[in-house]
């Protein structure tokens, strides 16, 4: 299961932008989101819905480098995208719906966020959609090259500095529009569900309540067990089949022992039709986890084009081609056909190559070696995967030598909370939504219960990595369509009860002139 | 009314620490907390109550520079006193009473917070003072010197990072201690409260709960009417004597007319007993301006030393002095005759110096020009002092004159709220107990109303600045007495709730097993 296929990247990415690398190997654990880059965003323009939907102009906003002390460093540029189609205006205490934009080009996310779409015009919303610093067009010193160049100008990429950014971005927007009294709602998926429940944590004075979703922010320390990513994923694949599990858990042996036979590696490069040869076993099994790891993330029932064109119920098509393969195919050509469905789904691939991810090279590595430390293991009972433990030291020592950087893996938990986050909630945070699809991955980090009133769970069994912010289509399932609606009773609430509050307070002042 | 005492401290300060300073004049505006600094320990160690009765020992902690950012900055020691004399221990829940550190040496603070030591064998609380960086022995780069060097080194001199220092050390000491699952209450008073309520705010994981003694959370932009604080200092005299008031209030024109005649301010040089001869009436505006600011927040019902030795309601005896000079006496002997209450209530002195400010130096100049934008002004109406309104434009030119450092007026109220505080801590906080006493001028920018069932403002129309905070004595009137009953009734509350969801979290885990 060793993830080298992030061996490769990262050193391309390194050998790019001038870092120390030597021949470091960034850990096999450094568990990654979906990328979210530009190569998604012109495969969407091919697939997407109709961009028309979703315009848009596009803004720029000075921000402080660093907002937490006063070091004297080059402001920069946070590029943000704004639609007022169907805002009700200051006056009318119109909301305004700030997507906290997450690690990756914000128009990707702008137009992958369908859901704020649809809902905007019921609500007379404004929508905005700042960029997360160190992505997209919001690079520090001017440009990627040298916001990337090496861990001192690297050093700001952090989610405080991030979410600090959101604060001062909206503040200042609503002094512009005379609209400081208008509600402010925050929608993320994935680690922009995170830094949208964050949000609602650090800066409960800005917004007026979170949907998150698909937000692990438990993934930390040993809050939930590390077992819990590749044991939902392994578990998505059991269910669609038994045997399907079996053969993926029974593959790995099979393929290191392909390897150590004499032209080995020359027979698994073309049993999965690689275009170069395959260096060791380890980049074919990394290639493999990748996409086991994904395909349950993105385990939608209908066709969607989110991280790789896929058919409906992705996994259960992978599944279909592992156990309808003739009965004398090797365990290998099973792996093969079902792999197939991941990579190459439309078919119009005719050799892979190990480093074609489309997902691009993103800061996520830096946050995953300074903050965003998330253990992850694999455990030999309940995985598909080879039983892998998560060792702390080698995952530090491989961080300084790529980025000369010391993880500083307490510090979420310190700085954001999640240690009995239950009894912390209950007592302090409101109006947040935690949506989650059991199928995703990422929910096992989550928080998949109502923890009070106001701090609300909804959890689908069938869904998966933030299923509910794609658009609405008339293939979604009827639990799709109720959680959504669920959400939308969720927000009208707390916008309802922000105007009363608002009002009465009005009123309060006008009988007090 | 022009504060140059603090002109003739700059200049002072910034000499000494390199700074550059050219002809600026820091602020007039920049008024400061009460400044407590060795000068003051030293006297504390004279006139103080028994010191065996604050036995603790001195530790040390370390910590990042910039907990925000990966810059490779220099680690620093900040220091912490620690007692455990009556601590429960961990596995009974003892409680941690955790003093934020403010403007100052921690063992000021800690030798003088008696309440908190009254208090912790009735809790049996474990009591530790973490110190504010940039403060006492807490310095980064290794001396003060090195610390105040330019705006490069105080950099890392903000409130933010302050708090992250009190979470990263209480997180780790619980660790160390496994005392993880024990409650944290934060204490703290004036700037420090300002901490502890922030902490509650933006830690609310790491403590249950903040009694924030005189803690002007209110006192930024214009939240509060920038009179506020020169307003309630002029009331504190006129309602112990309109004569004395106006006697006041009329002494400004009459120190300038008198400044202006030949010899005038050798006149009032003698007339004053300073030293040396004055430079100009504003010196001594300025001396009385700062004498009447503190007398107002120190305006105890019993004798004390806080700022200076001074008898019980020492206004009153202000006053006195003032209303009782022979009938023929001139408005500045009048004027003299109260304020030596004030400067020399023991009768030591033979003659004043200007510079002879006994509160010291400290970073509170450097966090007035940055975060700490508190806007002040005084009005012709309500006010014993000369008019006089708030110039940004000018308090941030001085600031980048003294400092290089432009202030981020705003920034303390979109990283820690302030604006309609009534909605958003009614929905988002609990547990803060507001203590003031009307008679601080402190008070108009604090919270003074309840807002909800555990955000609770205790309001004392007789006290003055975190008067509760001081240790119990038998003069203490029944209102403050009663007062600090209410503080232990409401602390009580919190940590029984507390533990109850944790029996009650246990049998619920217990059950599962």
């Amino acid at each position: 299961m060793a993830n080298h296929l992030r061996l490769l990247l990262i050193i391309t990415f390194v050998s790019v932008i001038v870092l120390c690398t030597s021949s470091s190997v960034l850990s096999k654990r450094l568990r990654r989101f979906p990328r979210y880059t530009f190569q998604n965003r012109a495969r969407i323009q091919q697939f997407g819905r109709d961009r028309n939907e979703y315009r848009y102009e596009t803004k720029y906003f000075t921000q402080q480098l660093d907002h937490f002390s006063f070091a004297d460093l080059p402001k920069f540029s946070q590029r943000y995208l704004i639609n007022s189609d169907h805002w009700l205006g200051a006056s009318a205490l119109g909301p305004i719906f700030l997507y906290c934009g997450n690690e990756g080009d914000i128009d990707w996310f702008a137009t992958n966020s369908g859901f704020i779409w649809d809902i905007a015009p019921k609500f007379g919303a404004l929508l905005v959609f700042p960029e997360h610093r160190y992505y997209g067009e919001s690079m520090p010193y001017g440009s990627m090259k040298e916001a990337y160049k090496n861990a001192t100008t690297l050093a700001y990429l952090t989610t405080e500095q991030a979410l600090a950014d959101f604060a001062v971005f909206v503040t200042d927007l609503k002094r512009n529009l005379s609209a400081e009294a208008c509600p402010v709602v925050l929608f993320g998926g994935s680690y922009g569900g995170m830094l949208a429940a964050w949000m609602r944590l650090k800066y409960p004075h800005i917004a007026i309540g979170a949907l998150a979703s698909s937000a692990p922010i438990l993934q930390f320390e040993d809050i939930v067990p590390t077992e819990t990513f590749y044991d939902i994923v392994s578990n998505d694949f059991k269910r669609e089949s038994t045997s399907c599990f079996n053969t993926i858990k029974n593959s790995w042996d099979a393929i290191v022992a392909e390897g150590k036979k004499e032209n080995g590696l020359m027979q698994l490069t073309e049993t999965f039709r690689f275009c170069r040869l395959l260096n060791s076993t380890d980049d074919l099994s990394d290639w493999l986890d990748s996409a086991y790891s994904y395909l349950a993330m993105v385990d939608y029932p209908y066709s969607a084009d989110f991280m790789m064109p896929l058919p409906g119920h992705p996994i259960k098509e992978v599944c279909r081609k592992i156990d309808s393969a003739p009965s004398d195919a090797s365990i290998l050509d099973r792996i093969y056909a079902g792999i197939s469905v991941y990579y190459n789904y439309t078919g119009d691939v005719d050799c892979f190559k190990l480093d074609d991810d489309p997902h691009g090279l993103d800061g996520w590595d830096w946050q995953a070696c300074t903050e965003m430390v998330m253990p992850m293991s694999s455990s030999q009972e309940n995985s598909m995967f080879p039983a892998d433990d998560f060792n702390y030291s080698s995952y530090k020592e491989e961080c300084w030598n790529t980025f000369r950087v010391n993880p500083r893996p307490r510090w979420v938990t310190t700085e954001l909370g999640g240690h009995d986050i239950e009894t912390t909630l209950k007592s302090f945070g409101s109006n947040i939504i935690f949506s989650n699809g059991l199928l995703d991955p990422w929910s096992g980090g989550s928080v998949l219960k109502n923890l009070s009133d106001t701090i609300v769970a909804l959890v689908t069994k069938e869904g998966a990595h933030h299923l509910d912010l794609r658009p609405s289509t008339p293939e979604d399932p009827k639990w799709l369509v109720e959680q959504r609606e669920a959400e939308i009773r969720l927000i009208q609430g707390w916008i309802e009860t922000y105007r009363l509050e608002k009002e009465a307070k009005f009123s309060q002042l006008k009988r007090s002139w």
